[in-house]
């Protein structure tokens, strides 16, 4: 690979996405921003879109514009099933947090599996599906299996399967390991847990708009993901879960809200869900934070999931190459997969001086994100990351580490309060 | 009562609330809204506070904001407690919808009165309170008591008593009924539930910001409620729970999710919940809906609850006294208490025809709401609804009811999707 500067430049000029990134505010700045992984950048379009909720159908239409939010989950549900997840319209739906939504699949899911007392999850997921399954279970008196996996490469399939068997009722399982971006096999998961009569809950946090999921082709029966991240639909932004069509009338989910109620204005005695995907939704969705959603969702689909995934793998390589040659001589080591086929859209370096050398990027216009204990992630997101930010967050960091202003910072972590 | 509508404009002269109707958008038109208790207007001030939030935040802090964004749910519940609620600092919480915080702090409760088998509601409380305590019910095998109330005069003291005993976990219950606007009396039902060692989870939806609730005073162990009504947070805007403090280490939530959690970002192994009121968060907060809940609940505790609670029982009285005036000759039933100190703010009129008679209402220009079968909620907000605006709108529904224009409309309610 040629790893030049020109060369890197010559790649944004070939790009099929490059218009994308004028799309997005910010990018005009010279802040080299690799964290969309974290928290998206904002569309450009996403302030009008506010405008028109906040001033137009609520300011002017009140209480009558509900006669058009009350389809936004489901509309941006579609969007995202046929745009984003490769599901089919009627399969998804947006609303609530990310760690609602697992709950609620997960108590679902594991009600549709009586008499099997077995939650798996992995060691190395991330925080809130672990706490999420570990509440679960001790609140129905199961037992966790918690699979460990090699924080750098991932969950072996060996070791997921030799952790399944018919005791077992639910696995929850990010596609996207959120540490060292290590993609899951969601076909061979999927098809290993239904040997054994399991159910498995996908997070697709750090998968959606970053790689295909193809939750069709690949037979997935539940998942959930974040709408903040490579989505781009704000700090917070509700969430979307999706449920295998054939699956919807055989689960139910444990918050049994008015917004899942057959003829809700009926008002009627007794909780009667609906047939479909809306049986999944609790109270009144947050209408301002989805028509943020909806401008992110929308970008992702146009631009497509397989190109964004293609640029993604490639501009993950060229951040492992310049890795290997320019910060693995000062001691940094990768740590995610190394074949480009097995990683999601980042890329994670430790050092033991993690912490540091993230403040000092920082200050240097590049903005990665911290893992603790030793972990600096670097997440390019194809939609308005370029090669030569690739490139140049790259010869930052070498200077950084050349230089060891890095030692000058504060080696505890400061709290975010 | 002077029923001439040059007293109605004396009123607003001397209203000391006046000046907050120019805060809200839409009030220089001539809507008669009087469904602020379904969705609160638009204050003026919520676009600002949105693009703050976007556009110097989200678009150009990125994720550092995160450093402000992550006090939001308390900043906002400190200000709902101490401006709204009559509540202390770090009693409440923002974030979840409030069918989602019912179910938490349901759960919660329950748990925290094990070997007691049954919940108690009203059988004529809002739809997502009654199917939440159905709900978790049946999840733990508890047997529900349906209270049955006086769907216009409210719950009757006695008639809960009787269904008070040392079997009962928790009592749910609506400080503001939905439909009549009958007010509970949250101290005796307190004390009366305590008596029996239950606790009572007040469901303050229809009451925060329309009636003062004094949590502290009234020794309220538990509360959830709506933002978007009275406290204007915008469409589906996240709700608020309220623990006292005494009681937040000994209850547990069922989602454990990482926004709980101690040490958040230390990402440990084990949930290990915080000590105080952010134990029941859950997910990620959505901040951009958050901002629009800020500007609302600032105002109402600019306002003060005391004056809204005042402002609110005058024009309730004034719209019960012309509804005796003009309405009842022509069928119309008053469906709330007559008695003024047993109201919350909105007023329901009762008329086979109701359904028609919204729908002509609207096209006249006055929004009231539709309350399957029979009823007509007007629900006056005291931030924003003047005397005037009262007289006018209940002189258009004489109209109406004169001229007989309603037998025109359709007689079934459309479906809203």
């Amino acid at each position: 690979m040629d790893l030049s500067r020109a060369a890197a430049e010559h790649r944004d000029a070939a790009d099929p996405l490059a218009a994308f990134r004028a799309r997005f505010a910010g990018t005009d700045d010279d802040v080299l921003y690799l964290d969309g992984n974290s928290l998206g950048r904002m569309p450009r379009e996403t302030p009008a879109a506010l405008a028109r909720v906040v001033e137009d159908e609520w300011a002017r239409g009140l209480v009558g514009s509900w006669s058009s939010w009350i389809g936004t989950a489901t509309r941006i549900g579609d969007l995202l099933a046929e745009g984003v997840l490769g599901a089919r319209p009627g399969e998804v739906l947006v609303g609530d947090s990310t760690s609602v939504d697992l709950y609620k699949l997960l108590v679902a899911a594991a009600d549709a599996r009586p008499g099997r007392d077995v939650l798996v999850c992995c060691a190395d997921d991330f925080p809130t599906d672990r706490y999420i399954v570990a509440g679960v279970a001790a609140a129905r008196g199961m037992t966790v299996r918690e699979v460990p996996a090699d924080v750098d490469e991932g969950l072996d399939p060996a070791v997921l399967a030799a952790a399944l068997d018919e005791r077992v009722a639910v696995v929850v399982l990010s596609a996207v390991a959120y540490r060292s971006g290590a993609l899951a096999d969601v076909a061979a998961v999927t098809a290993a847990a239904r040997d054994v009569g399991a159910l498995v809950l996908w997070d697709l946090s750090h998968a959606a708009g970053a790689v295909p999921v193809d939750l069709a082709g690949n037979g997935a029966d539940l998942a959930v993901g974040c709408t903040y991240k490579y989505l781009n639909g704000g700090p917070g932004a509700p969430a979307f879960l999706y449920v295998r069509a054939q699956l919807q009338e055989q689960l139910h989910q444990p918050i049994w809200g008015w917004f899942g109620q057959r003829d809700q204005f009926a008002m009627g005695p007794a909780y009667d869900p609906v047939p479909g995907i809306e049986r999944f939704g609790v109270g009144t969705p947050p209408v301002l934070a989805m028509a943020a959603v909806e401008v992110g969702a929308r970008l992702v689909a146009e631009a497509g999931v397989e190109r964004l995934a293609a640029k993604g793998r490639a501009l993950g390589e060229l951040m492992v190459a310049l890795a290997d040659a320019w910060l693995v001589p000062h001691g940094v080591a990768l740590a995610s997969p190394r074949d480009p086929a097995r990683r999601g859209s980042h890329v994670t370096l430790a050092h033991p001086r993690a912490w540091q050398l993230t403040q000092a990027l920082v200050d240097r216009g590049v903005v990665p994100d911290f893992r603790t204990p030793d972990r600096v992630r670097l997440g390019p997101a194809p939609l308005y990351t370029r090669f030569v930010d690739v490139w140049d967050a790259m010869d930052r960091f070498r200077k950084v580490l050349a230089t060891g202003v890095h030692e000058g910072y504060p080696t505890e972590r400061a709290r975010v309060t």
